[in-house]
């Protein structure tokens, strides 16, 4: 156990899912637990799968608490990880699981979040050229969104390689834990069991800037990113069906062999065989991605889907990923590449 | 009750809901209900919610059966209806909510179907230009497929008034029902539950022509479709996201009079108020078809959406609501507006 | 239409039942629609699957909104009904759905609801001995208790004929809408989908009084009801499984006999051939109750099971099919015997 | 790698998640893998949340693929694993996860199963009394079934205690996994999601001999089992609801000292803190079982419910702690203590 980590927020789903895996975790030990309300409350009357951690008492959310560890990560609500960041210095790996250090340009972030903009951290999805580098030698990550990180891996192979136009368009279907503990009329049993609905249409979404900035930047000029995001009656899960127009000249073969070349050394990220189409189901629970990739023809579209587990990949197994990069680690320690299924 | 309409495949789970509605139609008898393998059974076994209907025993699927009735719904597998019709002659209403008769051209029948075409019939969905006029003088309707039902209501408004390019892209989310009875491995619950999966991606899903010469109709002009379909774990309900790029000069405020114009009259198909967007849940067991479509400025793209309950409106709700125009009924006779929700 | 109706508590589930099915009821206006919290809004923002109401105004819930019309439902919080009545006076058939008049005894009121006890209506349930004749006659009703209802069904014909001992243990199932819309943590969807819990176990849900008092009426003796609620991934149905020692002497053909004789000529409440167990997907949206019976020569005891849609034969069905007696309607006007399934 | 397992019928659910747990295990190798019709396939086709063993290709069930190995788990439908086991010699440890060897009684046997007797196999429930000694010297072990599991950890310290008369009431709501694989109509998504059932009531269902064996065995007299089996929709887990009538004289006080003692040394059963009670999201995909009991002195009756996940604890994590006993090494060894949730 090398290293030690604290946790801020917790009591949340993110939260609970940083533990999970941390809990397999053979060189990070667990260090101190923080909340805001959920304060001075046991952790096993919020997770109660975490029998291990039952009794440990959550303290504050307070600089005092998480000092002192090598790591911090950060699940907590919108504009508290700059001020956090900042007191703990330097010494400390800041790894924040929130919004507040994704985007580059302050006016995106002002149009999507309304405030002010806290500045930009290297982001965390180390399977985007060049990231690697920038998280290897870094004390601050920006852990992606769970959408973005979805539709990214689904899509960016064809840009780098000028395989489509720079006109996306993804539609991602994602189960209920995305959305946290808040209790919302629309996220009760009764209204989600049974029923699929969309949210955030028309480019409302505030994944949708990360989605373009991603994608502009692997593709080296401004792609448009139609977003829609799609709620579905499962806790856990991200399955984003992307597609985009085929350049001039572009083939099914060249598709696949730009998938095959970006993503054969990958350890998370596996583009399956040919003809086998990715369900949630295959990641519930392990930090991988399933892609598939095809091309339609008659509708001139390349078509791309990948599935994860949005807690998992998409946010906590992400976070882990990125601090073992930054902290020199084998980037796939104590990450599952196995699911539970059915 | 002036008519009495027979039911061939009455086991299946269009059938059931066929029979389902009908309890419901004033002026609807429900004479014969046929099965294949099931014949000589209680519809009760297979239909155990249609308690009034419990005791009636499935004939066998035969003209001599079918024969003396005013209406005859076919529920059956692809390729039976065209000698069925041919028998029954034009004195029947045939009613065949299966695929055999939706497309004109027989090339793509072949390729998708990999049969001969059996020929076309009056395509039952009535708010599309046109066709209330046809439907009211025919003695043969093709039911529309549920997914062509949901894209085809959300995107023809903005194709027929030219206010997108026609390269449309649908992601149509669909409960388990629409797959029918048969027992796949795909499609048992433990697959299905806590699961979201794509399949027929690429423009291989037997629905795509049938998009294609909807909105090419539409149109007046060839309109390519990039339709994915996926299986969201819920029994019934379809919701289609659907989209295409706006044309030069096209404004929101266009696409929602565009909307407004064709809907506003419409029993069944509800505009909603801007700013809602349909779930699943408010179509359940209804015959109604709610849509919402809005502009996303930046991705220049037009986003439709409709929710529908697959088995009404996407399939016995629309077959009963096409055979009271051919029947001179009251449009809306015997068909709910209302939904079973939570 | 010869009778009017409000509903106090329209935005509710049960308010959006009973308006689901007075919309189909022959003989029962749908009047004025109040509201606490959510006075001033549509009816549409709450019950969108009720499309013919949908811009219905919510009127606060008030006397004056209410007088006026032939019978006013109480879809209410504990504690409201009496003085609501006191108030309507004596020309209005009054209708709660809520727990306030259930109980005969004020003690268990107090022990289990911590208020002073209001005083006990004529209990709704039509197929309970006796039942029919107070309700013909009263203009104050107390609709059942979800749970009870189902229990009480499965088992009031083995005590009533002395075939079991007073000893009766019923686990139920239900849907989350038995919960109601409030918000709480155990019931958002990310808890819910794909677990199965238990909660007021130990005899201290508040509808353990309610058993007890149904089941001892109809024993001429005390019962006593060790009653265990599961709440499991669904929005509608309650499937309550029950059981209790056979007397000595009775045996399986007894068994059947009595409950034949008690249920062959109800119109609601169907047991169901030999060998087939009720599913809580034959009931959605009906007021049927799908009862099934059986003896376990090895334990000595009967199980009873009973299937049920909570919202409807469970409460707002229930509820209407007593108002029918109520007014000298017959019992099944308006409510259906056709569930929606898949 | 201290040992190497073979698996036979490993492309059902069993198999699956004996693999998935053996990929955890440090002292355990995963060796050939063999299946029925299945063979000759990838691993992949079959549980594509396995990505480890995506390509391993199924070899055919026989001896000769099994021999060789340290351990052989056997997942066979019921009648063969004794052929298989005289084979293997005694020089291997074979684990049936079928019910060939469970039941002590052949009359028993033959009355549930139909076919003759194939012998008793000590019992795979290291909690219940002596049997760790039992396990510690075996070559053989019969893996309990997974209703057997629940039920008989939730009311063994009861029974042993003599705090309940020996008439024991099961109600369990498991998910549909633990049916397997095979393609029947009652399982399919439709009909599954949304509905709640019972089936193999009155007790037909094959565990009861095995809960009466178990009980009594610790009661050290006559046990009778009510059990009422009951399909709820999720995937997974088993929420077992048991209750008996309270002795003469046993108190609340007595009760909980009962079940602190028996599980306070236990590494994978858990007595909940008063008040809390299980929910099988707290033990998806861990080896817990999660236990609460409590008192209904109205009723006078114990109420003991039990959580487990019916793969893990339930088949294939209890398999691997009994072999972990088997084999000497710790019996928590590749066991997870934690749950994924939500």
């Amino acid at each position: 156990m090398g290293y030690t980590a604290a946790i801020a927020g917790a009591s949340g789903y993110v939260g609970g899912e940083l533990l999970r895996l941390l809990l397999g975790h053979p060189d990070i030990a667990i260090g101190t637990l923080t909340a805001g309300g959920n304060a001075g409350t046991r952790l096993g009357d919020h997770h109660p799968h975490l029998r291990p951690l039952a009794d440990r008492v959550l303290a504050e959310t307070a600089i005092a608490e998480l000092a002192g560890h090598d790591i911090v990560f950060l699940a907590l609500p919108h504009g508290h990880s700059a001020a956090v960041a900042a007191e703990l210095g330097d010494s400390t790996l800041v790894v924040d699981c929130g919004a507040d250090h994704r985007l580059a340009d302050p006016d995106a972030w002002t149009a999507y979040y309304g405030s002010e903009h806290a500045g930009t951290w290297p982001y965390g999805l180390p399977e985007l050229p060049g990231a690697r580098e920038r998280l290897a030698s870094t004390k601050r990550i920006a852990v992606p969104g769970c959408f973005p990180t979805s539709g990214t891996l689904a899509m960016f192979p064809a840009l780098a390689e000028g395989l489509v136009r720079p006109e996306v368009v993804v539609v991602a279907a994602t189960g209920t834990s995305g959305a946290g503990k808040a209790l919302k009329p629309h996220l009760t049993a009764s209204e989600v069991m049974g029923a699929v609905s969309v949210y955030g249409v028309g480019g409302t979404h505030r994944h949708t800037p990360e989605f373009t900035q991603n994608l502009s930047a692997v593709a080296g000029a401004p792609v448009t990113v139609s977003f829609t995001p799609m709620l579905v009656p499962m806790p856990r899960g991200i399955l984003a069906t992307c597609s985009a127009p085929l350049t001039e000249g572009a083939t099914a073969q060249d598709v696949r062999a730009a998938y095959e070349r970006r993503f054969s050394a990958e350890p998370f990220v596996h583009l399956l065989p040919e003809g086998t189409w990715p369900t949630t189901a295959m990641t519930l629970g392990a930090n991988t991605a399933l892609v598939q990739v095809t091309v339609d023809e008659h509708a001139g579209r390349l078509i791309a889907v990948a599935a994860i587990d949005n807690l998992t990949k998409g946010t906590a197994g992400g976070a882990i990923q990125s601090a073992n990069i930054a902290l020199g680690l084998p980037e796939t320690t104590g990450l599952p590449l196995t699911g539970v299924a059915p």
